[in-house]
C-alpha cells in the first residue's frame, strides 16, 4: 500500500465476495476495501447503494474518481447485464463492450462485461471478472502470449495470444470438491484436513494413472475405500479428493504444455504448483492483484475511445 | 408369481430399500415384499425385530424357512459385519463367508459377505448385494463369463470368468449425478425432466466426444452453458448431465468390450442400453429379479458345507 494519488476505483464484484481498490495511475494500490457482500447477497436495484456505501468514503476523501467494475455484478442476475465479449477477445474487444451506469452519487461507472468462447463443436462456455484478472497479469507480466489457469470455484483455462483470449474452458473443480465432500458419502469418513500434504500428493498421483475420461467417477470413490480400508487416516481424506480432482483438471487442462500461469489466491496457486510438481507440470504464479491491473487497462481503453 | 410350495426367503437388504422374496426351489418366486426400511433407517439391535416384522407373515403360515440375506445389511454399519470375500470370488468363496446370525424367532439366518477387490495399483474397492445379483444373472442366464454392469448410485462394473468376479469397480455416476443436480450451480437453470430423450442423447454424444480423464470437471459445466444460451430446455438439462455421466461410465467401464450384461431395474437398464446404442456398445439387459436366483445359490452352497 503507499499513500500517492489515487486517480481510480477498481471494482472486482463476484458471486460471492466484493473487492474494491482505490489505485493510482501506475497500478499502485493506495488502499483496499473486501466485504463478503458478494452479487448472491445483493437485491435487484441495491446495487447502487451497496456500492456507494462500501466506497462511499474514497470519492468523499478524493474527490469524484472514475470507477470500473468486473465480475459477476455484470451477469443476467447482477446489476445491469453487460452482454459477453466473444472470443478472440483481447483490451479493445473487452474494453469496447463495457457498458456505462449511471448514478446518482458517483457518476457514470464502467462495467465490463464478461467473455465467452465457442469450442469446435460449437458448444458455449462463459467467464466474468476472470478475463480482468488476466488482462492484470499480462500487463503485469508483460506478456502477450500464454496458457492461464485461474482456479477456484469454477476454474478457468485460458489460451492467450497476441495479448486476446483466444479460447477457454471452465472445469467446476472447486464446486465438485465441496459438493462431494459436503453432500455424498465420500464426506462422511472425513475430518478435518490435516496439513501434512500426503494425502494430496496421494490423490495427485491417482490423478496421473487414469486413462479414460469417465475414469474420475470410479476413481473418486477411492476417497471412501481408502478410508474404509485404513489406507489414509480420516484427516487425509478431504484432501486425497482434493488432490483427484485438481490432479485430473492439470491434466485436461494443460494438455500436456509447460509454464501455464496461475493467476489465483496464494493458498490456491501453492496448491496447484505442488499438484503440477508432482504430475510433472511447470506452473508460473503471476503477481497479486492482477484484477486492479487489469480494470486500469480498461479503464484507460474506453475512456479513450 | 406363482403359489407353489415356497422353500427359502430371500432378503436384498440395501441401504435405502428392503426386498424380501417368498421363492420355490426353482427360484420362482411366490410372493414379495418391498419395504423404505433400508439399513440407513434401522438402527444397531433393531434389525432382528425390523426383519421378523416384514417377513413374519410368510413364516407364521408356510412353517420355519432358511431365511438369506445380502446387501449393506451386512456392513459395519449394518446388523452384524461380514467380513468382504476377496476377489476371484465366485458361489464357492462367497457360500464361505456367510455368516450365521442367530435370531430367537427366524432361527439361524445366513448373511452373505461383499466382495472387495485391489486394483494394479493395490488401492480397494467394494460391493455388498451387487455380488449375489451377479450369481443370480450368471445362473438365470446360463452364463460363466461376461462383463456385468449393475447401474445406480454406485454403478459396479464386474469382470467374471468361470463363474467368478475377477476384478470390479465402483463408478459413482448416480451420486454425482444427484449431488450435482441438487447441490451444486448445474441444478438452477433445470425443470423436472421431459420425456423427450434428446437432452439425454446430446450428453452421451458429449460424453464421446471427452479426450481426457479430467475433461468431464469441464464437460459437465456445460449443463449450465446449453441453458444460458438457449441450447437446450431447462427441462432438458437434468437428462444432459445424466446422459454426459452415464455416457462418461460407458466409455470407461466398458472399455470398448462389446455385449456387457446389464443388471438393474427396468428404467436404468433401459437408460444404460439407449446410451450404449448411442456409443456403439451393445448391452444386454439381465432378467428381471436376479437378486433371489444369487440368494438361492448362495443357500444352496452354504447348507450343503
Amino acid at each position: 500500500m503507499t499513500s500517492g494519488e489515487p486517480t481510480a476505483v477498481c471494482v472486482d464484484w463476484g458471486t460471492s465476495s466484493f473487492r474494491a481498490y482505490l489505485t493510482q495511475a501506475d497500478g499502485a494500490i493506495v488502499e483496499r476495501i473486501e466485504s463478503p457482500r458478494g452479487v448472491l447477497t445483493v437485491g435487484k436495484g441495491e446495487h447502487e447503494e451497496v456500492l456507494a456505501r462500501l466506497i462511499g468514503g474514497w470519492l468523499a476523501r478524493s474527490g469524484p474518481l472514475p470507477v470500473v467494475m468486473a465480475g459477476m455484478v455484470g451477469a443476467r442476475q447482477g446489476w445491469v447485464e453487460a452482454p459477453y465479449a466473444k472470443c478472440p477477445a483481447g483490451l479493445p474487444e473487452i474494453a469496447a463492450a463495457i457498458m456505462t451506469v449511471n448514478t446518482r452519487a458517483m457518476g457514470a461507472i464502467g462495467l465490463a462485461p464478461g467473455v465467452c468462447a465457442f469450442d469446435r463443436e460449437g458448444a458455449p462456455d462463459v467467464m466474468r471478472g476472470e478475463e480482468t484478472q488476466i488482462l492484470g497479469a499480462l500487463a503485469a507480466m508483460g506478456r502477450a502470449d500464454g496458457v492461464f489457469v485461474l482456479p477456484g470455484t469454477h476454474s478457468k483455462w485460458a489460451r492467450v495470444e497476441s495479448g486476446r483470449i483466444m479460447s477457454f474452458a471452465t472445469y467446476m473443480t472447486g464446486e465438485v470438491f465441496a459438493t462431494l465432500k459436503d453432500h455424498s458419502i465420500l464426506g462422511r469418513l472425513m475430518d478435518a484436513a490435516s496439513q501434512d500434504g500426503a494425502g494430496f500428493a496421494e490423490g495427485v498421483r491417482a490423478a496421473s494413472r487414469l486413462e479414460r475420461p469417465g475414469d474420475v467417477l470410479h476413481a473418486i470413490f477411492m476417497t471412501r475405500t481408502l478410508g474404509l480400508f485404513d489406507r489414509l487416516r480420516p484427516d487425509q481424506l478431504s484432501d486425497y479428493l482434493s488432490g483427484l480432482l485438481i490432479g485430473a483438471e492439470l491434466v485436461s487442462g494443460a494438455r500436456g504444455a509447460q509454464g501455464a500461469v496461475v493467476v489465483g489466491s496464494a493458498a490456491l496457486t501453492a496448491r496447484y504448483c505442488a499438484a503440477g510438481a508432482i504430475l510433472g507440470l511447470a506452473l508460473e504464479p503471476a503477481p497479486d492483484d492482477c484484477a486492479p491491473l487489469g480494470l486500469l487497462a480498461l479503464l484507460a481503453h474506453w475512456r479513450r475511445a
